[in-house]
């Protein structure tokens, strides 16, 4: 088999055999394929497109590519959660333990993307002492103990999506959803667990700019977890506005606190109580959603979630007593609001300024060598559909930094003010199954 | 600027930019640009072309990536040829005498392609004590004093094809218009010639399998040539069987000579004079192909093509008494013919079949590293139109390999052999200009 016939095939539009896309990716983690023959195979597919078989063969070479994880020790339908990215995401925070208070197995393996204003992982690692990275063995008997962990990707988890992703990153074609969907699917299936739910983000904040993009990605990964026999879900949920109030680690892991205690933004509950009614059925606990929300709200009402949670930090090693009084986290040297120069509606907050301005003030990383500032951030003060009168505050920076002028330019100039009402669109604007 | 944008730009479609062109042969050439990111850009191009400006401006900054020839010192006129390579192609060693018999310079720099019979310069180079590296001086002397020269490719002259062609080659990236065209004219006009002919096969034998996409092929490399004021004109000649009788090199250098003292099978004739009168055109030597043809066709018959041939082939150092006795030239172990086993017209003979079976035999290279056994080849006996009875030589095998029955069985049947008589097509089905 040569690859230069496997490229030339693509390129024209047709349709590769399982044994050719095996090749590709064997060949390739061995360094027979060359990097610049795999970039012109990833631009031939970016152009050309591949069918849902040819995607779900992709997937599949690509998670057994390395180690693939066993969780048959663990008891139960094990299942697990994964966003695209947004501005302001903490949902796996609170998700996580709302849905192990119910007795659901959640065992996640968290990558460590290169988002604007950092990941789960980062998030965790704000709180002190927290460990992300559990031998599989403590990740194991955690799981069966209190039904969650989330943990850095351990070991040779997929080398072919490592070696892919860093070569898509700088050759232009990370912008191809068999590729994108073969990418997060191998990674979630070769975690081992028996059940998935995708939180699929649109908007201007994500990576997929409109619902309908972001809908084919759904539709992809759903495919592709189904033909490998994997319940596998996704809901579709609007980042035209970031995620709750809080952007930035320390920022973010405090409104997750406060939402398992029962005070968090509705958009981010909603979305919780949605998820993890989804999440719910795919553990067979319910049979409807309806059934699924009713648990869950008791959990949340009842402080059980939020017991899971100081239970889930204190495994990880992290120092509960930050959660038990928040006041105790560092916060940053300036805090300065942002006032609003107009009055009128906010129509959506550009979640993709958000991010970046944040990711400036400390809180995300441009490169993967930078250091995270988990003080730094922004809480917004107003949400869309909010009136806002001039002078009002529209969101406060925390920074460390000496100098913010042009953030605090670019946060203002987020919000879209306008004088008549907006619709409002609930979070979740569809799921997929 | 940042090659990832510019790739990108081009996979969702979109038009290049001067600047942006600029950047990726500048700093490709000087190694900034990745060949895994060059691959992609190439294969984005492949899949989503190129207009009429974008080649062109790729092919001039091409050009300009090393050495431009400056041929002004020479007086004249100066015209070109350049053929995109088929089987039994000796077109240059009768075409280029010819045209000069006639006073018009001919300075023909030549690439080592990958034919599978050898190049223009194995050719040459088959003539005991030929030299295919002059100097520039000797070059500039030469075609001044006895109006022309044939040579390898000299100093470093576009380096950017270099380099980019070996990636295109093992990257499934060969297959653009916009890609061969810019190749093959960057290194023309780099050559420096005026007036410049472009032979553009298509069949079976040639790269461009359609007339519709050899003719697309000449446009686009006549329109870079015109946006670059060089008068460049192609014709479109038919390689559904090879050109002439030989095909290997020795058997097509004796196939020239015996062209040029007017014995030159008829196809093989009718290309050379049409295609030099085309170029006493460019030459502004004649105003019609009719007035060129008459002068040629003088030429041919006075013998003064022929003393020109003698003159070339003197001047780059070749032993003219082989030209003059080619019984002299080596002559190979083994001449096989190959019998027809049925009756009727030859309507086709697979060209690529004869070409790859003239390379098993030793005429030509399979890598770059193999070297030539200059006497190995096929002689057709047959040529399309003419009527075969069973048992009659179809074609003879010149070889020094022990084992060829492989070749036996691949070379008879290439002859398409049917009943009812085949519509014969002139050698030239077009001209793009």
């Amino acid at each position: 088999m040569q690859i230069q016939e496997i490229i030339s095939k693509k390129r024209h539009g047709g349709v590769l055999s399982d044994e050719e896309i095996a090749f590709f990716i064997k060949e390739y983690v061995k360094g027979n394929i060359k990097d610049y023959q795999a970039s012109s195979l990833c631009m031939a597919i970016c152009c050309m497109g591949m069918n849902s078989h040819e995607t779900s063969a992709l997937t599949s070479f690509m998670m057994h590519s390395g180690d693939v994880v066993d969780l048959s020790k663990i008891q139960g339908i094990k299942v697990d959660k994964h966003s695209t990215g947004g501005v302001g995401d903490k949902t796996s925070l609170v998700l996580g333990p709302l849905v192990a208070s119910t007795g659901v197995k959640l065992a996640k393996m968290s990558g460590r993307g290169l988002g604007f204003t950092g990941g789960t992982l980062d998030k965790m690692e704000s709180i002190p002492g927290m460990r992300i990275n559990l031998s599989e063995e403590e990740f194991f008997d955690q799981v069966s103990k209190i039904g969650m962990a989330i943990i850095g990707q351990t070991g040779n988890l997929v080398p072919a999506d490592k070696k892919l992703y860093a070569l898509r990153d700088v050759t232009g074609t990370v912008d191809s959803i068999p590729l994108i969907a073969s990418s997060i699917m191998s990674k979630k299936l070769a975690s081992g667990s028996d059940a998935i739910l995708l939180d699929v983000k649109f908007g201007s904040g994500a990576f997929m700019k409109t619902l309908e993009e972001a809908k084919e990605l759904a539709q992809a990964m759903v495919n592709i977890g189904k033909s490998l026999s994997r319940d596998t879900r996704a809901i579709l949920t609007d980042m035209s506005q970031p995620l709750g109030f809080a952007v930035g680690n320390i920022l973010e892991v405090k409104e997750a606190i406060n939402t398992l205690k029962g005070h968090g933004p509705s958009d981010f509950v909603e979305l919780c109580l949605e998820a993890g009614s989804i999440m719910l059925m795919q553990a067979k606990l319910v049979s409807s959603k309806e059934e699924g929300r009713a648990i869950l709200e008791e959990k949340l009402a009842s402080g059980k979630a939020y017991l899971k949670f100081l239970e889930f930090i204190k495994a990880q090693g992290g120092d509960i007593s930050y959660i038990e009084e928040p006041s105790k986290f560092a916060v940053a040297n300036h805090i300065y609001e942002v006032k609003a120069e107009n009055e009128g509606y906010v129509h959506e907050i550009k979640a993709i300024d958000i991010g970046l301005s944040a990711m400036h003030l400390g809180a995300g990383r441009a490169k993967k060598e930078d250091s995270i500032d988990y003080t730094a951030g922004i809480i917004l003060n107003k949400k869309v559909g909010n009136y806002v009168k001039k002078g009002e505050v529209l969101a406060t920076i925390h920074t460390n930094k000496e100098h913010f002028e042009e953030e605090i330019k670019a946060v203002h100039d987020a919000f879209i003010i306008l004088k008549e009402k907006p619709i409002i669109y609930p979070i979740i604007r569809d799921i997929v199954f």
